[in-house]
């Protein structure tokens, strides 16, 4: 077991480090690990690991590096005193930042002959190791084709481009569609809690809800990318007279309206536009016309 | 050819009621139409409809009712001068409402001897006929087992109870998260937009995302329902130095940052209430606490 795996180093071993170095040694791969605080390892070492004693010893030990700390100020202090040893290797980050974040760490990787692949995890830990979760990737490519069996056992990869900001531009958007969707969510369940359901009741329909959300995001992707929104299924006019029913039964039952009151301003702005109209792709108008140019509108 | 179905009556023939008046002659129903501005049965008459030339016609012509205008104002404009032509007979009401309206009436219809059944619509017109789509009713379970045929011929009928306003206040509840989506998903499209990512490039992955979101939502409805949110996952501190990410790239795109500025807040009061190291579900506390609370407290 484990001889025809590659090796694989993982660097940080906090929740989801720990759950990618646990993957990997159940998948068969022989899986060198470091942290910063030692004791984290101890449960890796039990299934099968093996820890480094440090920076340098787990950057030896394989030839794909995979790094899941913090933060990138995380990252640099940990593999800055070791960047020479980096040289011939493939480094995946996996650690969250910004787009600008990652096209300085591809730098950064690539002065010190390092080959950099960016990366986005987009799950929690449990779902670590399921081939139905995406991981976005961006920078070489090379390093995916070469380490495709350790990064298809984490689960799906999706190579998005060469250039390694997108896997964290994406990132960043799909973030942005969670907390969006989960507070709405959250409301609506707070909304009808009120009146006695259940979350586990309101929850099934909301999913089911979902799907057919996603027809309309699918319909409106294409009019998006047309810069022109028919409003032949359902106009912002129409949503504008239908958000105050929510607002009205969310205010009756005592509810934080600023998600609603917000959306519904965001609506009547998109109208104001000259989209009363159109259908709800074109609030996309209003969004990219950020502080400055509204300011400078008033 | 439809002898078998039974006879049904649309009143209000805008682009819902014209959608579901053409699926019951479709499906072989004799259909009765009317509507205020006659011209808009034109299609209908010419798919097979009959068009009657008075609301009490209309009432007359068939056993089922279903109304769908613009807002309760309209349904009392149209039905009032002919309740007492009513009794005995099955209204289905489909124009859009807050849960107060649908109780009041029910009480309306009650008053002139008719059978009341709400009902709220989750699609847009192209989506009535599919069984995908739901149909939400609330108010008398006798209208739906007694028409069943019809209405299932609509869409995917629920019964949520027979309180009237319930399936209003389930509307309520969903399209505020359907906005809430879609405002998060125009928002990341925009963002990656920016980078020349098309919508319809982004719009696929962003969906694949969604389902596992939903992943998210189904275990946290339950710890909603226990009152507790175990952060084992990922947790509110967690969120909230990830957002930041999103907000300077944004804002560095020159985007509209209103919304995520917004659940960044949401987050943060979520931390304040002592909850940093729970679940996103925990946010839930604090969409509890509507202005007057807030007002309150500060
Ligand atoms: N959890 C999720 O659901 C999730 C999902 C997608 C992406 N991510 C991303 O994955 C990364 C790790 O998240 P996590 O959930 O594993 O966080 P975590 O449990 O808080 O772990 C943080 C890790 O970073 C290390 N670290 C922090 N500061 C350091 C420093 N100055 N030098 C060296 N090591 C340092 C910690 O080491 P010690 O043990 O010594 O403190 C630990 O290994 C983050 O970028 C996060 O955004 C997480
Ligand atoms: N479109 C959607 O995607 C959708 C989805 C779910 C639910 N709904 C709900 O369905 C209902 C109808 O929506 P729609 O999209 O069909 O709107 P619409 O195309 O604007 O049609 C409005 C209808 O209401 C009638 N009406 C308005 N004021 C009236 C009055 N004072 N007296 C009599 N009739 C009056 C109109 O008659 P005239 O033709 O004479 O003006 C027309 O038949 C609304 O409550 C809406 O919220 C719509």
């Amino acid at each position: 077991m484990g001889t025809e795996r590659a090796a694989v180093t993982v660097i940080g071993l906090g929740q989801m480090g720990s759950a990618l170095a646990a993957t990997l040694v159940e998948r068969g791969h022989p899986t060198t690990v470091w942290n910063r605080s030692a004791d984290k390892a101890r449960p890796l070492v039990d299934r099968g690991a093996r820890q480094a004693a440090t920076p340098e010893e787990a950057v030896a030990a394989s030839p794909l590096i995979i790094v899941c700390v913090l933060d990138h100020d995380a990252l640099h202090a940990t593999l800055d005193p070791v960047a020479d040893s980096l040289a011939g290797k493939s480094l995946v980050n996996l650690t969250s930042g910004s787009p600008e974040q990652a096209r300085e760490a591809a730098e950064w990787a690539r002065s010190h002959a390092a080959d950099y692949l960016d990366g986005a995890i987009m799950t929690t830990p449990p779902g670590v190791g399921s081939p139905e979760m995406m991981f976005l990737y961006s920078g070489s490519r090379t390093v995916l084709d070469a380490h495709r069996p350790a990064l298809e056992a984490l689960g799906d990869p999706l190579h998005l481009g060469a250039e390694p900001g997108l896997a964290s531009l994406y990132d960043a958007a799909l973030l942005g569609l969670m907390w969006s969707t989960m507070t709405g969510w959250l409301h609506g369940t707070a909304l009808v809690g009120v009146e006695r359901i259940e979350a586990t009741a309101f929850t099934p329909v909301a999913v089911r809800w979902l799907s057919a959300v996603t027809g309309f995001m699918t319909t409106y992707a294409a009019q998006v990318d047309a810069g022109h929104y028919p409003g032949d299924d359902a106009t912002v006019d129409v949503q504008i007279a239908t958000i105050d029913h929510l607002i009205h039964a969310a205010a009756a039952r005592g509810l934080d309206n600023a998600l609603p009151e917000l959306l519904k301003a965001t609506m009547e702005r998109t109208r104001d536009a000259g989209h009363g109209s159109s259908s709800y792709a074109s609030v996309i108008e209003v969004l990219r016309k950020g502080e400055g140019e509204r300011a400078g509108a008033a």
